[in-house]
């Protein structure tokens, strides 16, 4: 199969069907824009039955996504779409740049989720984009951008009941959306303990209740546990669904 | 008198009426939130009489701004107020850090003005701030922010209308506003080569043609004759009016 493209934690083939492509998902772990990198083992399975999971469950809630086929332990079909270069960040509670950039407290519970845009570009560093910013560099059209924000918001509210009855918090996490060739706009890429905050309810301990990759980011330790954790509860969860 | 707040290029002094107060305008520069840093000869004198003349005329326009009276060849008195902590950005070219950002090409025109808020903290060195990040951190109103557009957009034109007849494109500019006793907002700061860009019209030259801090900046050179350049169009336009 031909590899159309590399990323830093999946690789996209092409099939026989120019309709489909391969989504393989690898073991190869980075955080702060490749600067940390590494491995995480286990990871491409775990992330692979995750996002397949958590796919087919949205689809079953009305949210179309690419999402065909698992097809093996570390690879799935999906539909060829024109990716969106934006990646849409969903923040129930804050943490990570947002706290950074802006001084507001980590742990801060919004009273509504924040939706934020940054634009899909490691070599730009994947920066914050306002509405304006967004508008300006025409990725996408005002209606399209609604849009995107009325069905994150939904995605948002669908994942916060699925993962509340995993005993997890959903404290933000990061989306992709493509275009199919009626330029309906898809969910693409993946949902998996490497694109979501995930702190378990079970926990008190701030830094053991972490359950995604914040420990690869800050070296906590037992990320493979953390990310089996998420895996064991979410498929449990999903076969009583 | 009692230093109140010693800033980058201005110092603020009580006086013995507590709702008014002292800017001197000092000749130091800096550059990348501080870390490049220099002096540029007679910045003082020069910045306090763009700011003055400019001040006058955007009052006479019904602009109102914290501008009391000139007193010195480098100090003013303004009305005391609460500063609000943003820095309001207008671009009517593409330029400095929006391009650095998003990979938008340098000079792009925008048919209509692009107006950004940043976040006035130096240890957070000024963030770019999102509507939903402003309404998160408490900064201001909605109506507040509505307000600061309308007066934001009101000043560019009256400014653009200025510098385009002393033969300047008005590329961008930074405001502060502040607060009064009564909430009235006020255009707060300076308006001067230390905080435009500016293009002389004369010049075909893309170096040549700055007039501002990117001289600075960019080590272009000719830093001071620049700056004596904008002095000599703004106050012979502002004494015709």
């Amino acid at each position: 199969m031909k590899k159309l493209y590399e990323g830093k934690a999946k690789i996209l083939y092409q099939t026989e069907n120019e309709e489909i492509l391969l989504t393989h998902f690898k073991d190869d772990a980075t955080a702060f824009n490749a600067q940390k990198k590494g491995q995480i083992k286990g990871k491409g399975e775990i992330n692979c039955s995750i996002t397949s999971a958590l796919y087919q469950w949205l689809e079953k809630q009305g949210i179309p996504t690419h999402f065909i086929s698992k097809i093996s332990i570390n690879e799935m079909t999906v539909k060829s779409l024109r990716i969106i270069p934006l990646e849409v960040v969903v923040r129930n509670i804050a943490s990570g740049s947002l706290c950074k950039q802006t001084g507001i407290p980590e742990g801060t519970v919004f009273s509504k989720p924040l939706i934020e845009f940054y634009l899909k570009d490691d070599n730009l560093g994947d920066p914050l984009l306002t509405p304006d910013r967004i508008h300006l560099l025409k990725l996408i059209s005002q209606e399209q951008l609604e849009e995107l924000i009325v069905t994150t918001r939904r995605i948002n509210r669908h994942l916060q009941d699925f993962f509340l009855s995993c005993a997890i918090t959903l404290v933000d996490f990061k989306l992709e959306y493509g275009l199919d060739q009626f330029d309906n706009i898809l969910l693409a890429d993946e949902i998996s303990p490497d694109t979501c905050r995930l702190w378990d309810q079970m926990e008190k301990d701030p830094n053991g209740k972490i359950l995604d990759k914040d420990r690869f980011r800050k070296d906590l330790g037992n990320v493979e546990a953390a990310y089996q954790e998420v895996q064991k509860r979410v498929l449990l969860r999903a076969t009583k669904l």
